[in-house]
Parts: structure tokens; C-alpha cells; sequence
């Protein structure tokens, strides 16, 4: 019976996780939807909704705690809840790197418009569909999908230098846009770090769904005798 | 017997953390100093340690593992394991920064040297004060010193938004160093987020400290028929 609780509780804690993903990825959609429409309204939406992400992440860390501290765990359900912890923090700092987009893009709204030689949109879809993927081949336990991930990251950092050597060139040429060419910098910047965060999301994946795979019957025996940490000592 | 290898356990973690933490530090401040000397030499050091920091994170995070499979610890015990493994991998990204550095110190160095409107040693300083604080706070269990870290954390913005004004006028005023100048600029940010990660350690050692005074007394009873996980299904 005990073990059904704590297995509740695992799915709980999967479903919190996944709710997490979507505060996250909505709000770098928003941001996204508020740099194209120079939307002030969006710009606030994400603001304010920083602080549901915030207390989605401490909610998810109680139950991460919680769960350790009700019963031993196999090793695979430890795998688990520690990856879902790392990939909790990293799920809140898309959140704040959301907030960093929407900073610039207020700076952006009080200046004139002007044409940039960037991609922003496509910058945000790819990062967004970075963590989305990420978080899948978590839940799915399928660290292919995962390498899948680590790939994409170069796409984007490519985007980011390609901005990076076009807005330079445009600051030059038109340095009455200087300020806005730096803010899209900074948002491609932010965009990269989304795409970062999903990196160290799929890294986590690879690391403990394969230390699971690895170590499992180990596990499952929990002898204490037989544990690593004797080897190490 | 078996509490206290993982004494010892959590003594080595302790350690491994420390350990890790000068890792980062030293990488801000080689990269600081790289920036200031135009030393190529110097950045390849920090993108060489980069691989030794990211091995430093899988061996504390497998360490962290094996201490809460080796045993159900107490709930004290289980909020320090936990805050370690979230401080682990902020300490990795404070390595990563590092690298992001020296990446547009490379560029520079290839460019004319710029007399620039910002005190890059200044923002690092403070930067990499802010990482050994946070961690103090951590190992001494000191959630008021964690506090003052969050206050810090406000000068290192403001450096940075000081740089952005400055730095923004200069490309203005001289279209020819724009490209040192948006250097420099990156570097800045670069430094405030490895505030930010201080940042991000102060808040967990407020979170998981404060956690543990507040919770101790039902930790200590392990009564998973008391456990809050029940309150909440």
C-alpha cells in the first residue's frame, strides 16, 4: 500500500512537471508573440506570470523532498525524482530567460520600429520546440529523442551567430538603430539560452535515464554492501 | 556503522562541492584576466577545465545519488543532498559563463584594442564574490548570509545597465570599435549571470536551510501517516 502512495506520488510529480513545461514554453510563445506585435499587454502577461513559474518550481522540489523522505526508493525511481528536480530549475530558467526577452522588447516599444536583419521568430519556434522535445523524451524515458536535442543546439547557436554578424553590420551601416539591433541581439542571446536550457535538460535525460538503464539491477538488489560508494572510499 | 559511512559520504560531498565551487571561481577570475591581458593563453585554459567542471558535476551528482540510495536519510540530511545536487549544477553553468567569456575575449583579441566605457574587473569581482558567498552560506548553513547575497545582486545589474547605456552611446559615437564594443557588452552579461547563478544558490540555501529548521522536528519523526504528501492527494 505504501508503495502505491509513493507510486501516486511519482505521477503526480511527472504531472506537475509537465504542467511546468507548458508555463515555460507559453512563455516563451508570448514573449515571442509580444516582440512580433510590439504588445505591451503580452510583454505584462509574461511578467506576471513569472511568479506562477516560481511557485510551480518550489511545489515540485516539496514533492521531489517529499517523496524521498516517505519511503527508500528504487534506484530507478531515484533516478527520477533527482532528474526531475534538475530539469524543474532548468524549466524555471526558460521562465526568467522569458522575462529577459520581454525586458528588451518593452525597451523596443518605446523606440521606433525598425527593420532588422534577424529571425526572431524562427529563433523562438526552434528553442521552444527544444524544451517541448526535451521534456518529451523525459517523460517518454528515451534518451534517443534526447540526442535528438543536443543536435538542434547547434541550429540555434548558428542562428545566433548569424544574427550576431548581421546586426553588428547594420549598426555600423545604420547606427540610428544601434539601440534596436541591440535589444534583438540580446533577445536572440536569450532565445540561445532557452535553446541552452533544453540542452541541459536532454543532457540530464541521457545522464540518468541511461545511469538508470545501467545500474538498475544493481538497484533492485539495494544491497548496501555492494554500493558504489564503498568503491570509492 | 552504516551512518557513519554516510557521514562520511556527506563529508565527501561536502567537499567535492567546495572543490567544484573554486573550479568556478577560478574560471571567472582566468577569464577576467584573460580580458584584461589579451591573453589567448589564458582562455584556452578556461575551455580546457571546462570538460574537468562538467566531470566534477556528474561525480558529485552520482555521489549525491548513491548517499540517498544507500540509505532513507533524515529529512535534514535530504534537503542538504538535495540543495547540493541544485548548487552543483549552477556551479557547472558558472563554468559555462566562463567559457562564453573567453569565446568574446578570442574575438577581441583579434580586433584593435578599444578604450571602452566599462570596468569589466569590477562586475567580475563582485560576480565571483557573489559565487564564494552563496556557497559559504550553503556550507555553514547561514541563510542570512545567503540574504545578503540577494542584495548584491542588484549592484551587478545595475554595472550592467550602466554598460548598456555607455557602451550603446560609444557605438554610436564611434561606428568603428561597435564590434569591441558589443564584445564587451556580452561579457557583461555573461558576468551577470554568473550572478545570477550566485543568485540562484542564495535563494536554494534560503529555501532548503530555512526548510530544514522549519521541518526538523517532523523529519525527525518520519511518520510517512503524518508525511504532507497525504494532505495533498
Amino acid at each position: 500500500m505504501m508503495r502505491t502512495r509513493f507510486q501516486q506520488g511519482l505521477d503526480e510529480l511527472r504531472g506537475k512537471l509537465l504542467v511546468m513545461g507548458g508555463l515555460a514554453e507559453q512563455a516563451v510563445d508570448r514573449a515571442c508573440q509580444a516582440y512580433i506585435e510590439r504588445d505591451l499587454q503580452r510583454c505584462h502577461m509574461v511578467l506576471e506570470n513569472e511568479s506562477r513559474i516560481n511557485a510551480a518550481e518550489r511545489e515540485i522540489d516539496e514533492l521531489a523532498f517529499d517523496l524521498l523522505a516517505l519511503q527508500q526508493p528504487m534506484a530507478v525511481d531515484l533516478r527520477f525524482i533527482l532528474a526531475v528536480t534538475k530539469i524543474n530549475s532548468d524549466l524555471e530558467r526558460v521562465g526568467d530567460q522569458s522575462v529577459n526577452v520581454v525586458e528588451r522588447v518593452m525597451d523596443m516599444i518605446e523606440l521606433p520600429p525598425a527593420d532588422l536583419p534577424i529571425d526572431i521568430p524562427r529563433m523562438a519556434t526552434a528553442s521552444s520546440a527544444m524544451v517541448r522535445r526535451a521534456l518529451e523524451s523525459f517523460i517518454e524515458g528515451k534518451a534517443e529523442l534526447a540526442q535528438a536535442v543536443l543536435e538542434m543546439d547547434n541550429v540555434v547557436d548558428r542562428m545566433r551567430d548569424e544574427a550576431f554578424i548581421n546586426l553588428t553590420r547594420k549598426m555600423n551601416d545604420s547606427p540610428e538603430v544601434t539601440r534596436q539591433a541591440l535589444d534583438a541581439l540580446l533577445v536572440a542571446r536569450n532565445l540561445e539560452r532557452v535553446a541552452d536550457h533544453a540542452t541541459n535538460i536532454a543532457e540530464d535525460v541521457i545522464f540518468w535515464v541511461r545511469g538508470a538503464d545501467v545500474r538498475h539491477n544493481v538497484a533492485v538488489a539495494n544491497s548496501s554492501t555492494r554500493h558504489p560508494i564503498v568503491d570509492r572510499s
